[in-house]
Formats: C-alpha cells, structure tokens, sequence
C-alpha cells in the first residue's frame, strides 16, 4: 500500500485513539530516521514530541534494531515462568540504575498497565485501599490507571474505582495565590495535602501516585522542597511514594529519572516508553527491597501473559545500554540549556504565551489571551473555535509536528537532537508564535 | 549468562507474576523450534499449553520472524495518530475474517487491555454503566479486565468497579441438576440469565462479556442453544454481546474465532495471544459497523501509547496469513479429533478423571477424588497438599508442559501439532494419570 491507501484503509477499518473518527487524517508514514520522518511524498517533518514522549532515541537506532533481530533468531517469545536472558539482564539492569532501596522489577507491556499494578502491590503491600493522586494527570486510560488520572480523560470510567482520591498539583502559575519563594510554595502545598492525608485517614491511605514532574499536563515542576516533603508525609503517615516516570524516566529530563533533581527516594517506580523508545512494547514497575521481600512468601497476585516479554527486553537491554554508551544526558544537558533560553526568549517576545516551563529536553509552552490577567488562550476542557487544532495546523505546514493539551503545546523532540537542529525547529515555532499574536488572539 | 546464572538473577531482581516469589523455579530456555523448546542443559521439553495459549503456531515461525525483521528496517514505530502500512493491512485483514456487520479495529497491547477498551466502548455506545460477566472466567488483572473477571484473581482488585455483575456459566458437569439434552440445560442457564437481567434492571445493563468458550477455568463448552439464546437476549433487552476470543480465536477451536461454532454474531469481539502468537504484543477490539459509526461523531475516549503498534502489527499480517496459507485449520480439526478420541480413552481407564471436554486444540482433564460424587481432587480455591502442583511436577520429569487450573489440566499444544507428536505427549500424561489414580487419590 502507499500513502493515501494507508490512509484510507485506516478510515475504514481502525479506531484511532482519542478521535472522533470523522475528524482524524493520519499522515501515512514511509520512513523515518533519527528525529525525522518522511510521508509517501517524500515530505519530511520534524518529531518535535517523540511522537508520545516515547522515542528518546528517535527513529531507527541501530543499536536496538540489531538486537531485536538477534533476539528473533533466539526466540521472541517465551513466558513469564520461564527464564529468559534478555529479561534477567535488562532487570538487573534497572535496580543498578535505580536508587540502593530499590529491589526487584515487575514487567509490564506499557505505562498504563504499570500503574494499574503498582497500585495492586501497594494495596497488597499496605493492607489499605486508598490510593491518592493529582488532578493535572495522566496515567493512563485502563480502569485503574484511567483512574488514577485526573484530567478528562478519566470521565468514561465514571462512576470510579472505590478508594481513588484527587489532590491538587503544585501548580504555582496558576495558583491563585502569590508566593515570594518555591519554598513558600511547596510549604502551602504539603500543608494542603497533609490536611486531605488527614481527613481521609492516613491508615486508610496505601500510596501517593504522582508523575515526578507532571508531563502532558504542563510539565509543572514541583518547586523546591516539594518532594522531600510529599516523602517525609509519606513516613510521617505510612504511605508509599509512587513516582510516574513513563515519560519523565530514562534521560528525558537531565537525569536518568526524573525524581533524581529532587534527591528523593520513592518506594515505587513505574516506567515504560523510553525503556525500549518504543521500539517493542514494555513498561514495569520498580519495588523497593521490602516490598519485594513481602512477596518472597505472599502472592504477588499480578500477572499477564507477556510479563517480561523476551522480545521487549532485549530491545530493551539495547535502549538502556546505549543512553550510557552515547552519554546521552550530556546532549539532554547541552541542548536542554538552548531550549530553556529560546522559550524564554519566545515568552518574552510573544504576548500570547503566559508562561514556559522546561527541564531538559521536556518542555511546554502555555498560552494566554493575556500575560497579565493570565487568561488561557482556550477555556479549560473546552476549545469551541478549534484554537489549538489551527495551532497543530499552523505548526504542521512548517513539518514541526508535536502535541497540544489544554492550551499548551509541548515541545520535547528526541534526546539525540542537536542544537543547531534544535534552534532550526524553535524558529518555525517562533513564527507560528508571532501568527497566534497577530491573528488567534483576537479570534480567541 | 547461561542457565544457571539466568535463574539466580531473575530471582534476584525480576518478579513473577501469580506466584510467591520464594517458591518459583525458572527453567531457563536456551532455544525453542515448534513445539519444543530446549534448556541450557540440552533438555528438550514439549510446550503443551502453547506457553499461554498464546503460541499457535509453535516457536520459530520463519513467516512472522521475517515480517519482524523487515518491519525494523522500515522503522519499529509510529504513534496511532500516523498511518503505518501494517495496521492498515491487518486491519482491514480481521474485518474481512468477522462476520459482515463488523466494521472496525481497536488495536490494544494484549488481552486485558482489550477487554478493559471493550467495555468502556459499550459504556460509551450505550450510555448504560452494568457490565455482565460470569464467576468461572479470566479476561486480565488490571482493574477493568480484573473486574470481569469471575475466579479468585479478581479479589485483589475489591472493592471492586461499580456496576460490574457476575452471573454462573454454563458448567452442565457441576450444575446440581441433571439435564435430559443440551438444549434443556441452555433453556436452564438462559432462564437464570434472564431473571438475573430483569432483577438488574435491563435498561441499565450496557454489555454481557463472556469468553465464547471458557478458558483457564476449565474449557467450559456452551451447551447447544446457548449461544443463540444469549444473543437473543441481548437482542430483546438492547445489550451488547461481547466475545472474549483471547484465548479461543485465531483456529485454536477448529475455526477462525470460537464464536463461529454457534452461528451467533456478537457485537463486539476481543482478541490477542494468537494474532502474533505473542512473537510481539498485541491485542484489539473489534466492533460492529453500528458501534463504529457512533464513534464517527463521537469522541472515542480510549487511547494508548502503543495502539496499532507498526511492529506488532506487521507480526500480526505474517501470523494471520500464515494461519490461511498454511491451512492450520485443516490441522487443528484433524488432531483435534486425536485428541478428542485419546481424552475420552483416559477418562474411561482412570478413575481421577472426571470429565473431559474439548474442541479444537483446546481440552481440559478435570480430576476428582471419586467419579460418582464428582468431588474435586483439590477443593475449589485451595490446595492445601500441594496436589496439583505434584501433578505438574510429574509432568514436568516427563518434560510434558503445561499449566494446571483448580482441579483441572490444561492440554492446548501449538496447532501445528502433529498426530504422532500429540500420541506421545498424551502417552506421558496416560502415565501421570495412572500414578495419580494409584498414588495421590488417596493421599489426597
């Protein structure tokens, strides 16, 4: 098939995510290298998101692609009781990368099935059922995952899974109060959340479910001292800490995980996307050395037929051994500093945009009608004239293709992009910025 | 690493799902060709639950490792929003295998995925919020998947989902009654199903989801009328009939999907394991042309990362052609009847053999202390003795695989089988079974 055959047979015969299926016109993709790709006119376009925040390592690593095929040639497949190589090598794998508390890993096929079982194990570890999380979330769409998360998202599943509790984001732009320090900040915060700790019942409270930094939602980075104090209410109270990293872990942010800026220690840790970019499907959950010594003689009563998918581990081993190989935190680093300055540049020059949020190469752009008031560009939950699609439109004719949600768009292209690729991407954004000013703010 | 060193540090660092991890005991695989598959000691064992009904076509099909392979050199991945050839091509693919009123695909990582995806497309198509399901089931363990499920791995999942209600199956073999036909017993089981459906309140129940032939819990085959009947109640009361083919589709019944049996058509159907026989995760929602247009104009409120995966989709057309071209179907039916023939033999010549029940490739031996009381040779939902897993264990000298549910064991080789292989294999099981009868009856 070519490219409007591609296009036309998926019309026809698959449901594409989060659609209405009238609206959707997938570009049909013929290759793809690096943090480029190409559609069946030979067009070529940037991946300014990693398509969704999974492919670290852009498109077609060498380094992975080889190992999938060796692992081909083994076996792609054998189940969760039987020993395969590549899964004990990559968990061994993980628990070094992890912090010393850290015990075993539970695989999974992806981020959403990873928080559904890490909220099993800490009701199993725990013995209590409720289970805080935030609003501004995503943890995905399963029934468990889905409720976990805070944003729309999560209304089909209503009425939800008993014992699910919400909690407010540290949302500082946002936040209807003036603070004269992040300090300040974090300490109204925990304040709020130890008071909600303590009107639930911190004995009826198993766990604390936070994505470390707060990814689709709006990057929002937890000020200073926000952590350590989320930490020391979960010893305070009992309750286990943890932390999302499914688009935050593996080098996205500057640090192999994310939670690693704030010198805390989580108890759990769910991660999936950059493990493999995507390559083959995986994600898992990282359970501290007690935890994982509870279920040396209780059932861990989790499971699913590709639980440490031979195939998915593999491609794995050869994604995780590569960030270290290509020391790829040091261009996350480098080429992070560039996209911290030109958003600020842009928020500076650009009326339309309220704030920039970044932290390595994970970044959003937040769009206002005004910088003073702070009025955001679309309504929360609601975009009637279509704003942010013209948005996608206008960013999508310069081949600058990334994501929207709510009224920001987030920019977080591939580890391995450089800087002068980086500062050729930022100029289309920077005119489509100068378009939404002229034209959108008036419109809006 | 080799075996040895596999196995410890698996131990070590990986969890095993469904078990106490101090217990599990990891045979590390080497290679696997076919039905077998070897250790690092040269041991050749005989995969006789298709790992987990998952490996149709047996280890090492040249067809799908190809299709893997030049899937990498074209690129492993593109998110769902992109059109990728090889979703397009499966999925117009499986709507050209369903019967004519189904329209569209929902491409999932797995199973559960797909049961949880199916139910929240029959919440949103419906506008009602009870799902239906039954006690002797397995349809996953995240929190949807795990809601519907019937057996005991659902109860970590409690306080469960609102609105997710059980109802019995049809187990004539342990039903209290005695049925002149298969058809009184259907008229039996449908009468219950409805006054359960009317006690409900049929106005608020959105879906019944059923495994068309129950799997794990023991290959419960519907009697005669069944089928039809639930279709015919779905009809009158405006709900829709979803068909769990996870297990049962893809020829492992002697048809396409299991569903094909009964000459019924549900309404939505949900798939994985044998669409890539797990060479690399997939699964998928396939709903009716009536579902699918509602969702032209309506917001499909389902997504993943990894929906419509270029590389397990591409893994997906191999398989699914391969299936065709091969005429595994043609197989199934002719070993399916061997096997048949042999299971009724061991039920006639050993006295800890119950019932037998079978079709296709997919066959149960139910075990009881006595054939006249039909007392279970382990009481439901326990083992106090260890009984079952003695009776893997004897299997396992024999290097005869599988897996073992209740008081039931499981036989579902790969369906490329052959007579003679199967002949063999069933020898070692003839042997079990005599020294279960002569042994562990009484120790039991």
């Amino acid at each position: 098939m070519k490219g409007e055959e591609i296009k036309s047979t998926l019309m026809e015969y698959n449901l594409q995510s989060w659609s209405k299926q009238k609206s959707i016109n997938p570009i049909s993709v013929e290759k793809a290298e690096g943090i480029y790709f190409w559609d069946y006119d030979g067009n070529r376009y940037s991946d300014m998101s990693s398509q969704l925040v999974n492919m670290n390592l852009g498109f077609g690593n060498p380094a992975i692609s080889q190992a999938i095929k060796n692992q081909v040639d083994q076996y792609c497949f054998v189940g969760p009781s039987y020993g395969a190589e590549s899964r004990a090598i990559l968990a061994k794998k993980i628990i070094g990368l992890m912090p010393d508390n850290m015990g075993k890993v539970f695989f999974t096929n992806a981020g959403a099935e990873s928080n559904e079982n890490a909220v099993k194990i800490a009701r199993m570890f725990t013995g209590k059922h409720k289970i805080f999380s935030r609003y501004r979330s995503y943890h995905g769409s399963s029934f468990g995952a889905g409720n976990l998360t805070g944003e729309p998202r999560r209304y089909t599943l209503e009425p939800g899974v008993p014992g699910f509790v919400k909690f407010f984001d540290p949302y500082v732009y946002r936040e209807g109060i003036e603070f004269d320090s992040e300090e300040l900040a974090s300490s109204y915060y925990l304040k709020k959340l130890e008071e909600q700790i303590q009107y639930e019942g911190p004995d009826s409270v198993a766990a604390i479910v936070m994505e470390t930094i707060t990814g689709s939602n709006g990057i929002l980075i937890p000020p200073k001292g926000y952590m350590p104090g989320v930490r020391a209410l979960c010893d305070k109270y009992g309750i286990l800490m943890i932390c999302d990293e499914v688009m935050t872990g593996w080098c996205r942010t500057g640090k192999m995980f994310a939670f690693e800026h704030f010198e805390v220690k989580p108890d759990i840790v769910t991660f999936a996307k950059g493990v493999t970019c995507g390559y083959v499907p995986l994600g898992g959950v990282v359970v501290s050395k007690e935890i994982a010594a509870y279920f040396d003689d209780n059932l861990l009563s989790c499971g699913l037929t590709y639980s440490g998918h031979p195939l998915s581990c593999a491609a794995g081993v050869a994604c995780v051994n590569y960030y270290e190989e290509a020391d790829i935190l040091t261009n996350v680093n480098k080429v992070g500093q560039v996209l911290g300055e030109v958003l600020e540049e842009l928020k500076q020059h650009h009326k339309s945009v309220g704030d920039v949020r970044y932290i390595g190469l994970f970044s959003a752009v937040e769009l206002v009608k005004d910088k003073e008031t702070k009025e955001p560009l679309v309504p929360y939950g609601k975009d009637p004239k279509g704003i942010m699609g013209k948005i996608t439109g206008l960013l999508k004719e310069r081949k600058f293709m990334t994501y929207t949600h709510e009224n920001m768009v987030l920019v977080a292209p591939p580890l391995i992009i450089t800087e002068e690729q980086l500062r050729e991407e930022l100029k289309k954004l920077d005119e489509v910025l100068t378009i939404v000013d002229q034209e959108l703010l008036t419109y809006a």
